[in-house]
């Protein structure tokens, strides 16, 4: 039988392409030998041909324009790791209306033009794997997809930025604040040049709508999800969520109500549980928990980012994929496949701020002064917000207290009439920190 | 475009068959438009034909034989869901023999007749898939072999048996004696009806010899493994491992060293550090932690039997195999990839008693009497083990002591020749408890 010929190419070569590339290289003939293939590695681009780099790849098959691996006869996959939004959507456009398959990591680039994204490989017969967009090592897709497909999913809760993870992570092991840490971690490199994206959530928010739109069929934008970072937290909260019992992580948070269609994502900092599973993932680790109504909880728990962690996903897709070549079928992300998940959506709507409820926990700086508590309560009260548990602090030396408080469930529409109001009080120092609290159903 | 036709046939229709019915029904209709299939259910082969049922069945599709599912034309899956490893066997076989796919949860009979199973696919073309056989809901056949295809696996440590975490965590929660708590498990239908499947830990080997099998290539015969249950794990034991800072666990354990080619497969109650997720793992939850040369450390926790969970697997099998049939190609399991999983067994050796090492919870039952402890300690002098902690306790009113301790790192070989000479010693009133700690390399 005559062995299918697969060539990889890459575009961008940083650190998971040559990642991909060493570890690719060390296995192919493995590969080969076990999948029946002969794998080559035709076309590299790179933003710089005279760079040193870790991993020693032919001069003949460096490149410094993209397009040249998008057109090379003998290239079938594309490795898209070059990231942005821009040029990156151009090459995997250009690849897929050639029919052939890329693979990506790049999650902005899905969140912005999935759509178009998906339409290509629909109307083109390419195909685009994108394993390494959410949670670097660990199989999240393919779980989603694969093996928990007779699920639907009534909430997908994450911890997806490892970037944010670690920062709050060492701020509370080590008492240190959020400046001093995330001095550090930038030292590291382990935050994104455009910082936003980590800290202000909007890289977990991205991987959020790829879980989504895979679990529920909805691409959700940004107007319709609430997204916060973890700029405002404080050690002083973390510690004051320790004593109610929970930590604090940045979670990506997908709940769907089957009954009523209802469907909310957002992406902020809550507290969690302490005997939870995700109370305890430190440091870089990544972990998502699935609620499925077969099933029931899956977590699963993995190194979120670097080199090798995504490496390993971009090889499963890659794996995936020249299987998908050389059976000329590929499992997922078939047209019929893609109609099926907008099916899903057809039934979905976007939660209102009143249908989103949880416990919330509270933070206000206020003026210490005689009927300061009772104006702060009256708000409380007004809006039917009942307190489980609250704490209340001097600072000595200062004409200043602090309360913090753990509510009873409420929706997310009252607690925003909550701090609009609180905000105009004549005794408030600063404006409210509202944070979620987030409670398990299943587990 | 003509559509495939599915004919889904089972064989054994207890609680995971009737499962698998009720989910597939309810998803049908949503499958067929997804996979763009026509799938139906011409045959059910049941023990009982006069049996209620939880799921209603078509008289006509109900059979008392189980070769009339194998022989039906219109069926191209079978569920093989009556376990067993005799008549489970031949009928497997039959189906394989007649290019049929055989989806199934038997992990008895893939450790006893795995190479035979596997060797009817390479020569008949047919097809079996057996993700429910390890960890119900948990996908790790498919993470190990698809999602995490690009790593060599270190170690993979599972808690595999639902129900032997189910009694140690309740006994740890409510201080209740193993008896007292397996009476319950009993009671609840939790603990198979040969019991030594379950409290020995032949269960857990059998998923333990099947991962081995996908990582490493090789079938480990229980004259190669430590295969030890529960039975004599105690509450005392629990919260002495608790003092040193340990849970004990029935752990599935899977070691390789790739420099020496060393393979060791274990199944034994370990002890496992408080602050790991696999200690936290509690009740009927599974949990695999993976450490794998690419992804680093990859923990899966989900539930590992019941009916909901085992149909979850079962049915992500089945969409496999419908895709697989559908295109004419299944993924994985095919000739080469059987030989290429053997080739990876040609590197790799069982290790020697000498090879496998770990810390050691020894507990030891004593006369009270002076001088007995000089002879005990004489003996871990004498072979070279150091105590890393050690806690001796008198029993009031009566003449005996228990000592209990923790040893540093030291070989399977030299504990096994420890013990046997401690129980030669005149004053050790009962055979010597010996427990291995587990000490997670990555992570």
């Amino acid at each position: 039988m005559k062995k299918t010929k697969i060539g990889i190419g890459f575009i961008g070569f940083g650190t998971v392409g040559q990642g991909v590339w060493k570890h690719l290289q060390a296995q192919r003939e493995e590969l080969e030998t076990r999948l029946g293939l002969e794998i080559s590695f035709p076309r590299v681009a790179v933003r710089d041909l005279t760079r040193e780099r870790g991993v020693s790849v032919p001069a003949e098959v460096l490149t410094a324009d993209p397009m040249e691996v998008v057109n090379d006869p003998g290239v079938n996959i594309v490795c898209e790791l070059m990231g942005g939004t821009t040029k990156a959507k151009d090459y995997t456009l250009a690849a897929l209306k050639l029919g052939k398959v890329v693979v990506s990591a790049n999650k902005a680039l899905i969140y912005k033009f999935g759509r178009e994204v998906f339409e290509a490989v629909k109307t083109f017969g390419g195909h685009y794997y994108f394993e390494a967009s959410v949670a670097g090592g660990i199989p999240i897709i393919k779980t989603l997809r694969e093996g928990l497909v007779a699920n639907r999913f009534e909430s997908i809760a994450g911890i997806i930025n490892g970037t944010c993870n670690y920062i709050l992570s060492r701020m509370e092991a080590e008492g240190k604040s959020y400046e001093e840490i995330l001095h550090d971690a930038k030292k590291l490199g382990y935050v994104e040049a455009d910082d936003r994206l980590d800290l202000d959530g909007w890289d977990a928010f991205h991987k959020a709508v790829i879980l989504a739109f895979l679990a529920h069929g909805k691409w959700v934008s940004e107007n319709d999800a609430l997204v916060e970072g973890i700029r405002n937290v404080t050690l002083e909260d973390m510690h004051r969520a320790r004593d109610f019992g929970y930590r604090i992580k940045l979670l990506g948070m997908i709940r769907r109500n089957f009954k009523t269609g209802a469907l909310s994502l957002g992406v902020y900092p809550a507290l969690i549980p302490l005997d939870k599973t995700l109370a305890r993932v430190d440091g870089v680790y990544n972990a998502i928990k699935l609620s499925g109504d077969v099933a029931g909880t899956t977590i699963l728990i993995g190194r979120g980012a670097g080199q090798d962690a995504t490496s390993s996903a971009v090889i499963s897709d890659i794996v995936d994929a020249m299987i998908g070549i050389r059976d000329d079928a590929h499992k997922f992300l078939t047209p019929s496949d893609i109609d099926a998940c907008y099916r899903l959506g057809e039934t979905a709507r976007m939660a209102t701020m009143d249908e989103i409820r949880s416990k919330f926990y509270l933070r206000i700086s206020i003026l210490d002064e005689p009927g300061t508590l009772v104006g702060f309560y009256s708000v409380l009260a007004k809006h039917g917000v009942s307190v489980a548990r609250v704490v209340t602090y001097e600072h000595p030396g200062e004409r200043r207290g602090t309360i913090t408080l753990a509510t009873y469930p409420t929706s997310e529409a009252v607690m925003e009439r909550v701090v609009e109001e609180l905000k105009t009080l004549p005794q408030i120092l600063t404006a409210p920190l509202l944070l979620r609290i987030y409670e398990p159903t299943h587990e």
